[in-house]
């Protein structure tokens, strides 16, 4: 790889996380003047107000004339609109490009990149975790990196020095950690930590019509429901895609549910008080 | 009733909500100069602390001998705990107090109330929406009145000029919206935005034993299970009062989950969709 100051980078959709990226590599000075950021997405518009912004250095509407000439790509695009991508465009990259991804489910992406990516590219699967419920270009700047998480799952084939080079790349962006796990690892914590919380937040707005009752909320209710301004769309496709982590993640949480809501039935207070500590002491050595 | 500034203010119960009211009342000049801010707590240290920083005018260690000289009593107890002191105090409140406490329910005090109370005295029971997962006295400042709401369950026989005095503090205290319902109806939404969340973020943290499972983590779990730093005895106080509420909570949040849980496990795409996005407008429109 070139040093990443004199970098070409590109990215494929220019939505939330990607334009969050794109602000995120000029703001902090990563690509510098002799780099340069370019963008490719279906919208016209987007791709014009984020070059007048200069966020980007040029957008382009046709994907194949921008990937020859980026030595980094982006995909930001949801996991069966990345997967159509990569089949009609893979001619296209530049010999030796390295690619990554942002997408939320990593087992399909992997096992079709291990089956049919071109051979002198290296493609790294990651996951910022970072997004928002604001979706679109236009909340971009509400995408803060600092101090968050960064899954990779990388592939057999990677190059170290690849690796090395988007992780650096990652820490410069902002990002607080990084965990390199499997694809399968990554699927199965994610259903937990990611998609079991926004089910649970869907539930809890489906369960109740009564868009009043905010006037009983104190804070909790709010937080927990925040993310239920999800984009359906993306959502629906995640959730059906890792279906089966997914299922077992909500039996695991409903079994829980199922043991407080008994010992509240029975008033079993010792049972229950105790059941609570442990679960704010467990909480509280989260880090 | 007095002018609120040359009024004397007792706080009965100095933690998180009684310290967050006290500083409220001072740092906002509700209680002037010609005014005093009176505090009775079991904890001689937190009497100290708060009277060395000028929170409070003077700390007691017996509720007699504060409760004599009190216009207007704030309970910060725990139910269980404000019915046995009132029991207990009853006898030494001055002649027409203005009494109003903050615990999270309400209809067993207000029957209690209704049954018990002295003839003179005025009990307007009242739930400020503005815990946190902080206790104590020394998260007090921590507590943000600013916007929040609060919930009066007022009795038949409180005076109309006592209770607008109470709302014309609680909005000086920062509160942005009252609302004033009966206790059961607030017992029934409480249940559903505040109690069901803690119960829900409990079995988050319960079903999981994996604390390393924030490594991926990206905010959702983390706002979702906050709430699980709970105050264990007062929650399950809280749960068991107010059980059948509660119970009939659990069950509405369980049938919207498993209505989800079928449309994932059917691959049922389309509706999956719908009713994200239904969720989605629903909770846009929440104010």
């Amino acid at each position: 790889m070139k040093p990443l100051e004199t970098s070409t980078v590109g990215i494929v959709g220019l939505g939330l996380m990607g334009g969050a990226i794109a602000l995120a590599l000029r703001s902090e000075g990563i690509i510098g003047t002799t780099g340069r950021i370019l963008a490719y997405d279906h919208n016209r518009d987007t791709l014009a107000a984020a070059q007048a912004e200069g966020i980007i250095d040029a957008g382009s509407y046709a994907a194949e004339s921008m990937l020859g000439h980026c030595d980094l790509v982006f995909l930001c695009l949801t996991p069966t609109k990345l997967l159509r991508f990569m089949e009609s465009q893979m001619a296209a990259f530049q010999p030796g490009t390295l690619i990554t991804d942002i997408a939320g489910i990593k087992g399909s992406i992997v096992a079709a990149m291990e089956r049919t990516l071109r051979e002198d590219l290296d493609f790294i699967p990651g996951h910022p975790m970072a997004g928002s419920e604001m979706g679109g270009f236009i909340h971009a700047r509400s995408c803060r990196f600092k101090g968050k998480n960064y899954i990779l799952t990388p592939l057999k084939r990677n190059k170290p020095e690849n690796l090395g080079f988007l992780k650096t790349l990652i820490y410069r962006m902002g990002f607080g950690r990084i965990t390199e796990t499997s694809a399968q690892e990554h699927d199965r914590n994610i259903a937990f930590t990611s998609q079991l919380c926004h089910v649970i937040a869907a539930a809890l707005i489906d369960c109740e019509p009564d868009t009043e009752i905010t006037r009983f909320g104190g804070g909790s209710f709010e937080d927990l429901t925040r993310i239920a301004m999800l984009n359906a769309p993306m959502w629906t496709e995640l959730f059906i895609e890792n279906q089966e982590e997914l299922l077992q993640r909500i039996e695991q949480f409903a079994g829980s549910l199922d043991k407080l809501k008994s010992y509240i039935a029975r008033g079993a207070g010792p049972e229950l008080e105790q059941c609570l500590q442990t679960v704010r002491e467990r909480r509280a050595s989260m880090v």
